[in-house]
């Protein structure tokens, strides 16, 4: 969380107790980076994971702390509880931690489209944890990273439809993904046979499309149906176009996306830079000279959504597109941060404010 | 050349002398390779290439040619000659080649948008070679495999708009490019620091804009700018809608690419299926039940061209475009071979039967 977001002015993460559910996962290492970065001490945080962890100690700001199994758990004195584990783990033990008085981030799919449950990205339907949920759903990574960049888009030009093609980090897969991707990399290095175990595909090497399931009768994977209906959720606009390629690259961390985006009203290039340039938590990356655009690389460990290639598309040039209607851009993004952890630590502490702003009315 | 295409029928490449211009580079060796496949003899092969490589020996069909030096060569006695080097070199060698009464295919950029000179991919416009060109240009790569992916929809139904996103292989920038990626792999693999010298990127774990001049005028990359050029004139379509994202990818070799087709009249998908089973040079790797579709491995050293994910643009549905209108598909297919020297090959084969024929009337 940085200094300049309005929302942590009153509110700050080390006030408050916090459960990272799914501590020893890739998700929720990456919570609890970011709460040691914010100042959080480890008298704050509980640790919860299944029974495999429970009984193991994870440092935290200099501290031990032991993993508690979440099964027996009781979430009393939880002022946050962030789910970073699966739908089955979340929909089971959900309930009993707001029902324990804990306030619900949840990062699995399990209540996303849930229409009492609020799907929420800070920067765009923020507003939703003023009335207070006890429960809010994580978008998934890939749709956060895509709205989040679009956002200013749409609030200064309106936007009817979005094409979009990713090439998504292994370590979207979690650990598994991660670990397959080094073994296979060092076997191609030292002219070992690839086997695949975890993926379908050899992972190194190689790109394929995405490891989610293919829905028979569309055709459309788990990932590419996830960005679809939870953009339209976000967004409120049921009618959104939008046509994800939902692709997996050999790259360890932090997804990218090439996208065209049709506007409803004509932009100006200057002043849909502007729009890019003044929205929080984006960092342009476009030098046409140098041939600097936004990487994995560069995302990798960043909060930022790295933004570049921003361009008319040059199909529309000429063509029967009005000119100023269609542009393309290249998103980079940490896919673990702003993309899952930082997301939900944002939403927990925009709705504990909330939380405190009502207490005091 | 496979036994099954017509054009083959009348020529056998085995019964031509052929020079390959830029001998030692990986599309030369590419289509020394794909010539040793179909039976010509190291008697009908000459191999040209710069000062510096002139007098090594490469070993072609059991026995070595030594290479002989571009700079004085005369193509006497030379049916077809592929230029695989420079747009230099071609502008440079390629007129001599000519008079000496060569058939030129060129694979540099040099002459592809000359209004003059035939751009060329014989399952699309193959009829040009019939007016007996003596200079005939091999499309860029991604062109290539783009609109012979296409092709098929394009005769079925009309093609009125395409977006496309690419995965580009390293070895598209050569063989420093391939040699840069495995360097870095190994640096990966061993944790050594990764140091980029002939790409201004990391190219190992990440992926990047692709490496050729931005306009700074319009954003648009080179390797974008000859797609939508070269579609045009290969279709000819100067209105032909293309929007392409150029991103290079840590593969050896074999591009993928991600597309959305908008068609110029309805399709079912029983009948599109169809379109594409039907076309030459294709092979639909499309099951979804196990998440099988093409890959860049399964592409590598293949002749067909992989089209797997087929589907309707799922942003269409219940939206604002007509549902069997808009489609999507991905892609793999081996840049060097397709993409580049078979291409060529069938190119040549094309042609110097077109010469036979009329020679007889």
């Amino acid at each position: 969380m940085r200094d300049d977001e309005p929302f942590c002015q009153s509110v700050q993460s080390e006030d408050h107790t916090w459960a990272v559910v799914g501590a020893t996962g890739l998700v929720g290492r990456e919570v609890l980076s970011i709460l040691e970065e914010r100042g959080v001490s480890a008298g704050r945080v509980r640790l919860l994971a299944s029974e495999r962890s429970a009984g193991k100690v994870m440092r935290f700001a200099g501290e031990e702390i032991v993993i508690e199994s979440v099964e027996g758990a009781s979430f009393a004195g939880v002022d946050a509880a962030i789910f970073c584990a699966s739908a089955e783990v979340a929909r089971t033990y959900a309930p009993r931690a707001i029902e324990d008085g804990a306030l619900v981030i949840d990062n699995s799919s399990a209540f996303r489209l849930d229409k009492d449950v609020p799907l929420v990205v800070p920067e765009i339907n923020g507003h939703l944890l003023k009335d207070g949920p006890r429960l809010v759903a994580n978008p998934n990574c890939s749709t956060i990273i895509l709205l989040a960049a679009l956002e200013p888009l749409r609030q200064w030009f309106g936007i009817s439809g979005i094409t979009v093609a990713t090439y998504q980090a292994m370590s979207g897969a979690g650990q598994r993904g991660l670990e397959e991707l080094a073994a296979q990399t060092r076997a191609r290095a030292t002219g070992e046979p690839v086997m695949p175990a975890y993926f379908a595909e050899p992972c190194a090497g190689n790109v394929f499309s995405h490891d989610s399931e293919v829905e028979a009768e569309t055709g459309v994977n788990g990932e590419e149906r996830k960005i679809i209906a939870e953009s339209r959720k976000i967004w409120e606009d049921e009618h959104l176009r939008i046509s994800p390629t939902c692709i997996r690259v050999p790259v360890e961390r932090a997804h990218t996306q090439a996208i065209t985006v049709e506007l409803r009203a004509p932009a100006k290039e200057s002043k849909l830079r502007d729009a890019l340039a003044s929205a929080p938590g984006l960092a342009i990356v476009d030098d046409r000279a140098a041939n600097s655009f936004p990487t994995p690389l560069k995302a990798t460990g960043q909060d930022d959504i790295f933004v570049g290639r921003i361009r008319r598309d040059p199909g529309s040039v000429g063509g029967q597109y009005d000119h100023d209607l269609r542009w393309c851009l290249l998103v980079s993004a940490d896919q673990l941060r702003k993309g899952a952890a930082l997301n939900a630590v944002q939403i927990a502490l925009q709705a504990l404010r909330a939380q405190v702003s009502r207490a005091l009315l």
